[in-house]
């Protein structure tokens, strides 16, 4: 014989050529119909979404990319530059633990975190051009450090993403706190608040759509630039008021009594720059997107990633110097008996200690409020987006290590709802739990990041250089060769300024929470082996050899029967259609009036088809057929027995829980027996109609991340076709 | 054509006769094979077990009883004759509202108590013979007073099973707090930790036996029938003690001081008549488990029935006897302070106010305490057993009822342990929750009680009346007559009894908690009500008629590719097994390198079928699948699409998450479409091993109330022969 392989292109709604021309068009007209009823929901939305995004695409025409720099800078934004909006805070925090005097540090603590970030800046510049691909730092060092890297890598994603959001969230609640006084003192409540509102936005299967990214990044950027620019003019012509809490002074902290030893300086100046190493996160996002970039894609990523450094060390260093211009006093929120008033009274616990940007923006626009609301709530809401990233994130890193088989391999295949929910639960239930833990503090939950996103960095670097040395080993081309080494040297540089930081943040934070997110990321790494070790073990049994070619010979059909329905009859025609070497029905027969009711109707019926009885005193239903079918296969051991089951297929989930309980236990416990096949007949009732028309709402709705990954699907290709 | 129907017996283990002989012996000798495994678990229980209830037996012998007298009797008397350790305590409670001086009424309450149970018996009596099947109350309602009144018999049992668990095991709680102080403080706790108990152990299937019912009941009985006895003798000889509470005195409770109207006296001695009448409970118990008597059936099950109300009578009246004789003064824990000393002052909460069984106990075994530990232990053991045979009640209760389409179908099969787990785990839920909202207090809980033992009673009572009336209308014979005449005026009698106690225990208790009662009654009557709905109406949709004859003439066989190893080798081979009319692999095609190795691949196997490729760009498997199938059923409308999907069989639940999800997904969306089947072809892994003999292990296990039904399965049949 000889084999044949057709080849054909399946789209999502683009023109689907087809071998059977006439299947293609009959399919063709039945989808149009469907979606027609849904062209009413095209609206409004939809062309203030055209005149963003530029024109649809539909995914035939795959090569294309998405993403001008405009829409793709604020995509990213949100990510990126929120910890402006608490990473100078913690500087100060730091550097307030030895007195108001080392304040004179932060602007050199920010200066040294600038230059960490223009180096990791530029590396990443590199790893953009090397590995456009969209699998970021886990495939660089999966490809140059081999899986293990990988899978570190991966792990530490993951514990950060969780940090993202329990981080991002308890900023955001401190300031809605600077807004509104009244929840000053439920903050928790708000952060787990906000969780629970992106959870369900999120499960909903809300949209991403560009203009929900860049109304808040655009906002941000220009209430930031707004308040330092306002703010660097007032202090030039001698107006800048100073801060609430510039009157205060600040008690030293114990231990830090007295004049610093050298060592103890520089351990408070290494915490003060962990900390403010917050402001690099979200750099590695844009690596991840690269696909979702108009051409050329690499080009035009690395310009995002140069221009979203320079806003986010723009953003810092301008707050980090207004705050010293205003003398704001700042210190850790558990210490606040440490600031004292000009008369050495303590403050007390009843002051309420606003963000440094809320208190800039105070006093920057003492004498115009909502300037003040405007900055405050658009540092908010960019926080919300950024922890919103993480949700989008998380699927897409779950997906990208499922392929590789080191997390389930559903969640490697879209479109699983279910899946897709889970991970969006685990997310949240996880940041949840460490916001309740550490009673939403920024302060404390800043001890347990970065580490992450350190590992992946160093990593990813590392790997970067073992692939710039691969390279050179067979370039021959001079010119090429120049590029390559500068760029080894850039992601040489790279890795060292992120190995030397990723050890002062152990050192530094290792007992202040740290050593959680090492466990965390150990145990995250060992569940992957373990999955990864089955599904090995797994491909090793399963490996098609030649001895295993035995084909079966004859069929053996049975049609379970419990009553004489539609259902029933519809599973006889179809097996009777397979013209199978024998067919008959089996009833489990657990009364003796029903059976005998049952046996006359078959005769009545003039079915053609023998009726075997199964008399289960104890109204067993599932073990009498099993045995049946095992001993029909043990008495013909090269027949295959194929039991057909009747399915009532109805839409709502309660009436599932009413219906085919049996069948799914029976089909569990057959597909144990061998040589078995168990085939399910459905009958769709009416009902079902709801849950078709479910579906397909729920595919309009499109994934989490398509977005940032380059795909934007509004509302499908058919639908695209019938609008314009 | 003709029609054959070959009838076979299907039997749990005995002999097996079926038509191909061949089969059957192979059958056979695997089976005994299988069963050789689980050998070694027969050890000593299982002889002391076979010397209790005689001879075991084999299911083959279906029509022979199973309980003598002398082992029935103690199965169903934990649930009869635990009461007694309550009941008289509620009594003297609502007679102390009034004062010590009320006490003398309570003889005469109990023995009004007492009455009714004697009519009860009778009349239970002649259910007993009318309806030998065990359908018990919800039968005689539904086939007498036709459906509606079944339901409402159905959900006043449900309602009861979970108020004899909350009730019960409070009572227990109090005991555990009389035999140790300790505990008095905590005995929500107690409670609670007594419902987990029997919800693991009734989980983990702990089978039940002879055994464990004989001792504990009778153990109880000779502690209680003793300790009257004992106490009657002391008081004869003039030696009985007082009671450790005789001295104390009791202020009549609010609204109660002075001299009482004859209505509020009427008032409160029906409240003590209501409370008492919880010793009636268990006395229907009987009635659904007349199939597990020895014959006579129905003779033995009215006998037992009658020394169980004989029995209980006695122990009521012996311990209030004693009560009154020893002087204990008991009122309602939560009225404490109305228990004062001679001087006045009130015992205070720090009092510990033992049970009256207790109390008796104490004093008449005043210089033996072992008699007081025994007395009080084997009360709290009965009280558990009590409860747990609700724990045995409710699946059989369900099963019943799902039969008749009021209750989700599956719950009507035997052997589905996920939903008879599902029933223990929401009657230990709804226990609990009584338990903590009643904070284990008896006097509170015995509020809810009651109720809906008496609508059963009454509806029943009535359902008997028109079962004779019917009978009378068409029996000639005048002996017979008078047999049905006598039995109709007992069970008018029970009737009209019933239904005078329902109205005053209605009356007494609606305000205190009974409306709690008729409100969940009500609940679960919509409950019934709205699945059955939903059955008739799937029910109607699908019946057969004469125009659904159509047969469809060609199938289109697909077998779904991942990679070519077993799995996929398997299901190719059983597809071309059923030799279709056209046969192909398809194979969604997700990344271009892949599909070029599998295309090789699959040339070089030669496997003679074709292969279609599905492109999906988006990752997406099981959209492309549904709309291919679509296709091929849409040019050709009167094919079957026959969809072919390898599955791994695996044996441990985390291999499950980690296998089959598409497949499942798959599945499910494929039963939407018209005109499709779909094959499971199973390949068993090595680990599905551990599956299999788990479920023989689950098997051996034998499924709750199976004791009660007649049903005794001491590890299967063929263990058995191995075995003697």
């Amino acid at each position: 014989m000889i084999t044949t392989c057709t080849v054909e292109r399946y789209s999502r709604g683009g023109r689907t050529v087809r071998s059977g021309g006439g299947s293609a068009v009959a399919a063709e007209v039945l989808r149009i119909a469907r979606h027609a009823l849904t062209l009413s929901h095209v609206g409004v939305g939809d062309v203030s979404k055209r005149i963003l995004l530029g024109r649809k695409l539909r995914s035939a025409q795959l090569g294309e990319t998405l993403l001008p720099k405009r829409v793709a800078f604020p995509v990213f934004a949100s990510d990126a530059l929120s910890s402006v909006a608490y990473a100078p805070d913690e500087i100060f925090i730091i550097l307030a633990l030895a007195g108001v005097a080392f304040y004179s540090l932060s602007l050199w603590v920010a200066l040294a975190v600038a230059a960490v970030m223009a180096v990791v800046v530029a590396s990443y510049r590199q790893n953009v051009h090397a590995y456009p691909s969209g699998g970021g730092d886990y495939e660089i060092a999966t490809a140059n450090l081999g899986p293990r890297a990988g899978v570190a890598v991966g792990s530490a994603l993951i514990v950060d993403y969780v940090l993202v959001v329990a981080v991002s969230l308890s900023s955001a609640a401190q300031y809605v706190a600077s807004a509104a006084d009244f929840f000053a003192d439920h903050r928790v409540v708000v952060a787990v608040a906000l969780v629970v509102f992106l959870t369900l936005m999120n499960l909903r299967g809300v949209r991403e759509s560009g203009t929900s990214f860049a109304i808040p990044a655009y906002a941000f950027m220009v209430a930031l630039i707004g308040t330092c620019l306002w703010g660097g003019y007032r202090a030039l012509v001698g107006d800048l008021p100073d801060a609430e809490s510039a009157a205060l002074d600040i008690l030293p902290a114990e231990g830090y009594e007295g004049t610093l030893t050298t060592l103890a300086l520089v351990f408070l100046v290494a915490r003060a720059f962990s900390s403010g190493c917050a402001a690099l996160t979200g750099v590695e996002a844009i690596s991840n997107g690269v696909p979702a970039f108009k051409r050329p894609k690499a080009r035009n990523a690395a310009t995002t990633l140069f221009l979203l450094g320079m806003v986010a060390v723009t953003l810092m260093l301008g707050v980090v110097s207004l705050a010293n211009a205003m003398n704001v006093k700042y210190v850790d929120p558990h210490d606040l008996d440490r600031l004292v008033r000009s008369d050495g009274t303590s403050v007390g616990d009843d002051y309420h200690q606003d963000t440094l940007i809320a208190q800039i923006a105070h006093g920057v626009f003492d004498g115009f409020p909502p300037g003040f609301y405007f900055v405050v709530i658009a540092t908010g809401v960019i926080l919300v987006l950024a922890s919103n990233t993480a949700f989008n994130g998380f699927p897409v890193l779950g997906s990208i290590l499922a392929k590789d088989g080191f997390l389930p391999r559903q969640l490697a295949a879209r479109g699983d709802r279910l899946t897709y929910s889970n991970g969006i639960i685990i997310l949240a239930a996880m940041a949840t739990a460490l916001i309740i833990a550490f009673e939403a503090e920024v302060t404390r939950l800043i001890q347990l990041y970065i580490v992450g996103v350190f590992v992946s960095f160093t990593l990813s670097q590392l790997g970067m250089v073992r692939h710039w040395t691969r390279h050179l080993a067979s370039e021959r081309d001079a010119a090429e060769r120049r590029r390559m080494q500068r760029a080894r040297m850039i992601n040489g540089t790279g890795f060292a300024m992120t190995a030397a930081v990723l050890l002062v943040v152990l050192i530094t934070k290792f007992l202040a929470g740290a050593w959680l997110t090492v466990l965390a990321m150990g145990a995250f790494i060992a569940l992957m082996a373990a999955i990864k070790r089955h599904y090995d073990h797994v491909a090793i049994e399963i490996a098609a050899d030649e001895s295993d070619k035995a084909l079966p010979t004859r069929v053996h059909a049975i049609v379970l029967v419990s009553k004489l329905h539609k259902p029933t009859l519809r599973a006889l025609a179809f097996a009777k259609a397979t013209r199978p070497n024998s067919l008959e029905g089996v009833y489990v027969s657990v009364d003796n009036a029903e059976t005998a009711r049952l046996m006359e109707e078959w005769d009545d019926r003039n079915l053609g088809v023998p009726l075997k009885i199964l008399h289960s005193p104890y109204r067993e239903v599932v073990k009498p057929i099993v045995e049946y079918a095992s001993a029909i296969r043990g008495a013909n051991p090269r027949a295959v027995v194929a039991v057909y089951i009747p399915e009532y297929v109805v839409g709502r989930w309660w009436e599932q829980l009413l219906h085919n309980q049996t069948a799914l236990r029976l089909k569990g416990r057959l597909l144990f027996t061998p040589g078995v096949m168990v085939t399910s007949v459905p009958y769709q009732l009416r009902s079902s109609e709801i849950a078709r028309e479910r579906e397909a709402r729920e595919e309009a709705r499109g994934y989490r991340g398509d977005l940032r990954q380059g795909r934007v699907r509004e509302g499908g290709g058919d639908r695209d076709r019938q609008v314009q």
